[in-house]
């Protein structure tokens, strides 16, 4: 069946019909504008993510279910950046004539599945055709206190570097994708990453970050993020840059790629955050209840611009570059 | 100069140099997420609209300012639909490689400039590559005291119905920008609506409307909202129906689109409101204060449906419906 067939309206009263209620939405879909009450003495935070066909995913490498829960993860993954409690999410579709309405379903069902494991609803959005591919624009809303919120900007000399989960995972696993290999776990992990929701909040809680990121760019310009907004440099040991058992698995360590991946390789959806060595402790343990890992990679400089070193010291050159969209190939 | 000369950084760097700072905004552009405060005891109100090249706009036909502008009055028309105040706008952008800069920084120097205008601030954003035209999404965040929110679901028998200036205007100028014309009033209404922010806020403060809802599919599609949500009725005079001297100078009164432009051509973004008849005095002067007019165009009633009449009390009988993105032509 196709889109066309039950119409615009008819797909929005689909979605309306499996959205549970929530205490602090108080007009959801279906009205020109949400309307939700905000927790008192908490700060809103925003974040707006929009993913295109043949820039973002391709639509031979993904299925829909996969797509929608991605579509919300990159957005969660910046909330979880800034320690922030995810609440709400407005989703805009532009959704092109010959794609099947089964498709379209499989693709909300994954969306809001997502939405529903971390907490988020969905209070609005807007559909509309496409003459030319799916286009996905996700906005969520989150909410802290304003004193445990984490910014790019707090960094200090003598921080500490840790990164959660492993690196390189989601890039080795574009890889594949485009060498037709289509499963395994770095597949998994590029078409369907898991956000760090549940570690960002535990660390706001605890106020441990000094600077935080997620990793969506690729480490060497995220972390670049965060030493341009707090004005110092770091070093970083690429020896101690956490691998997956199947990174190491796929990739000889000698392998072009092996170290370019978790260095520059972008959507591992990690988060990379700073902190004062006296709170790794406190950091490793809510990795722990958050079921992840955090690993030291490095530390903050006073001196400004980023050292890669090797294990016994010497400087590891690498040509590396964050992914930027407008670039040439 | 093309945008992959400055890159994606480049362009958000341009753009963070144009946005004046608030108070309310803790953290604006260039974070994970954007941090603002919102006022206690408010509503937070919340929609959003995508704009795809081709569907909602055609290059040939609109200049990048109009178009910056029109992408965030959509919205704005939203929450002035819920008698809100507009607060902060997040904007995504899929930019094919060959738009040229200039229509870029002229498309932000627009959105801006409205923004501005409407005490809107911009927090954050996406700006991708786009393989298939511009594609434009908007998400405007605003605010209100939750016994002054106007819905759609709140009309009553026995109530009247206005709307604010003129109908039809959009739809006639889309016609007359296919048939080649590119100037004049009814075409600047469609590239550049002006959205009645001030008389929604108005009409809020005073608790007015019983129920209201803005014209973007069309009076008879979005009236008919209002009916469903309200579960009532409603006749509408369509000799009352409000017309600018344009729209009378343009069309004969027996030309076919005479009355279908104001029934069923979308875009005008005026209100469309429900009030007992004792307020209406004090609508008339809120749009006074406002720099528009409210004119009574039928009254609602309890049995459903809607009846169009002649000024003799006739059956008007016209085949109108809203614009349905996945309809086939």
């Amino acid at each position: 069946m196709k889109l066309s067939a039950i119409g615009e309206f008819g797909f929005i009263n689909r979605i309306k019909k499996k959205i549970p209620g929530s205490p602090g939405v108080i007009l959801g879909i279906g009205d020109d504008a949400a309307v939700t009450a905000m927790t008192p003495g908490m700060m809103l935070l925003a974040t707006t993510d929009m993913l295109a066909q043949a820039v973002h995913f391709d639509l031979a490498w993904t299925d829909p279910a996969s797509l929608g829960r991605k579509s919300l993860a990159v957005n969660l993954s910046d909330i979880a950046a800034m320690g922030g409690i995810p609440r709400y999410a407005l989703l805009s579709l532009a959704i092109p004539a010959e794609l099947p309405l089964e498709f379209m379903e499989s693709f909300m069902n994954g969306f809001l599945e997502q939405a529903q494991r971390y907490g988020v609803f969905l209070i609005g959005g807007d559909t509309s055709a496409s003459k030319a591919g799916l286009v996905i624009n996700v906005t969520l809303l989150g909410e802290q206190y304003p004193d445990r919120v984490a910014t790019r900007s707090g960094a200090c000399s003598g921080d500490i570097i840790c990164v959660s989960g492993t690196l390189g995972d989601s890039a080795l696993g574009l890889d594949l994708l485009k060498s037709g290999c289509s499963s395994g776990e770095p597949v998994k992990k590029h078409v369907d990453p898991v956000p760090r929701v549940e570690l960002g909040i535990l660390l706001a809680e605890r106020k441990i970050p000094s600077a935080m990121i997620d990793i969506s760019d690729g480490l060497h310009a995220d972390l670049g993020h965060i030493l341009e907004s707090s004005s110092k440099g770091a070093r970083i040991c690429i020896d101690d840059l956490p691998l997956s058992d199947n990174f190491k698995e796929c990739l000889a360590k000698n392998a072009q790629n092996y170290y370019r991946f978790p260095l520059s390789g972008g959507e591992d959806y990690e988060l990379l955050f700073t902190l004062p060595p006296s709170k790794l402790k406190d950091a490793e343990y809510a990795a722990l209840i958050a079921g992840t890992s955090v690993t030291v990679i490095g530390e903050i400089t006073e001196e400004t611009g980023l050292l890669l070193a090797n294990a016994d010291g010497s400087s590891y050159d690498a040509e590396v570059h964050g992914y930027d969209h407008f670039a040439c190939d």
